[in-house]
């Protein structure tokens, strides 16, 4: 993808999305359209089906050898990530969605050849927009966000961690580890959407954030935002991610990273 | 307290609160202020005493015969709640101060022999005014909150915990049954300050908060915001708070309080 039609590409996707978020906005500021709903999550499952579609039947026209990868059915099936693919999270976070009617996004990473080009991860009810491009950093809103430190030790970080891996039943890692890393960090957090939590992480205002089970739309954009600020992205077993399957995840500031893999994470499978 | 008088209080202690989260913002936006520390936490410690001391200053000039209770030693020392109390945490959740430059919250609830009158928690840097008067119900900025729902049963509700409390080691509650209570929740979450996860259980975006150590300062605010909808709060062992001494705190929707007490929680001491 050349510099001109990158640039393309991101000012048209970026339209789309604003666009897309003014659609959920609009219905979920509704009564009417929510009340009339017998469940709660009939109304993300319609918006989140709508919401795909919005930008399956845009990118079908205007970039017809594009592809697209999304969690709700409207795109392709693929098996690689050649060519230029559109990988889609239209609402991130359904269950804040469903409960708070706010914190969650829609998350578009753009890659080629496997590469990601171009994030986008839109919080929408706050409307804030964090936008990356590879190689030339990454933002929120207008302001291009600083790097990373490098320098600040686990014991100062905060990480975005779900209490289910601190349950002894959880299939995917020992929770001794898990307890360790807790009482060595400084606090942790969560906040219910993947990738509004990678893009703290990119913000600086997270040091770090660790799952079992993300699907590609959920780190998409995400990766490619906290690699432009100097963080690192890895599954929790230090090898890289492949988009295409569910997936454990660490993103953390380069400092931490091996020290969390090392020191704490012990993956059941 | 008169209705006139706690008008009058109500309006005045509003002016103070947007009054002096225009100073922390500023403060906060303001590079060299920053940069001129030598450690974050001297600023947080800095604009936690000024904004305790703008506090101090202009209840003691306004309603000498006010008392204040606060954390930063610009109050009064109390052994009762007698009379009127002004119980203020200037800054709550200073560790997203530090580290985020959001997500905290001036704290103020206002007790005329020890009954809570009067409620504000006021998110600074989103700017939402958090507000409730005892029998009136609760605000959020110019909309009424509604009444916390009665009947979505504990497993398909959210509650703010800290990882904290599934730690073995931690002094306050048996980890086993939090670790139960993670399994049969809907979902958690963690956002850094007691008084922001106390709102959002008012404004019934969370379903409950559990903790095991704060201050009065921390909740004097929110429980009043949480009971004029409906919600209890009570310490983790289902006694009164006393306002006066560090304590556990659960606050939730009426609904699933004696669960959550009766079937998860055990108290170590």
């Amino acid at each position: 993808m050349d510099q001109q039609t990158k640039n393309e590409v991101f000012d048209q996707a970026k339209a789309w999305i604003l666009e897309a978020g003014e659609r959920i906005k609009s219905n979920i500021d509704a009564p009417r359209s929510i009340e009339t709903k017998s469940n709660p999550n009939d109304l993300v499952t319609e918006m989140d089906q709508q919401t795909e579609q919005f930008f399956a039947e845009k990118i079908k026209s205007a970039y017809p050898d594009h592809y697209l990868l999304g969690e709700e059915g409207f795109g392709d099936e693929l098996e690689d990530l050649g060519g230029t693919v559109w990988i889609v999270d239209p609402i991130d976070g359904t269950m804040n969605f469903v409960h708070q009617k706010r914190n969650f996004a829609i998350s578009i990473g753009i890659y080629v050849d496997g590469i990601g080009e171009i994030g986008f991860i839109y919080n929408v009810m706050e409307g804030t927009l964090y936008t990356a491009k590879r190689g030339e950093g990454a933002w929120k809103n207008d302001a291009q966000l600083p790097q990373l430190s490098k320098e600040r030790p686990l014991k100062q970080s905060i990480l975005a961690l779900n209490t289910t891996w601190l349950i002894p039943e959880n299939p995917f890692i020992e929770h001794k580890g898990v307890e360790e890393l807790v009482k060595t960090l400084r606090s942790t957090r969560s906040y219910g959407s993947a990738a509004l939590e990678l893009a703290f992480v990119a913000e600086g205002i997270l040091d770090g954030y660790l799952t079992m089970t993300l699907m590609p739309w959920d780190y998409a954009a995400g990766s490619i935002l906290v690699r432009e600020v100097g963080g690192i992205v890895t599954r929790a077993d230090k090898e890289d991610l492949d988009l295409l399957n569910k997936t454990t995840v660490l993103a953390c500031r380069s400092n931490i990273h091996e020290e969390i893999i090392n020191d704490y994470v012990q993956l059941k499978r």
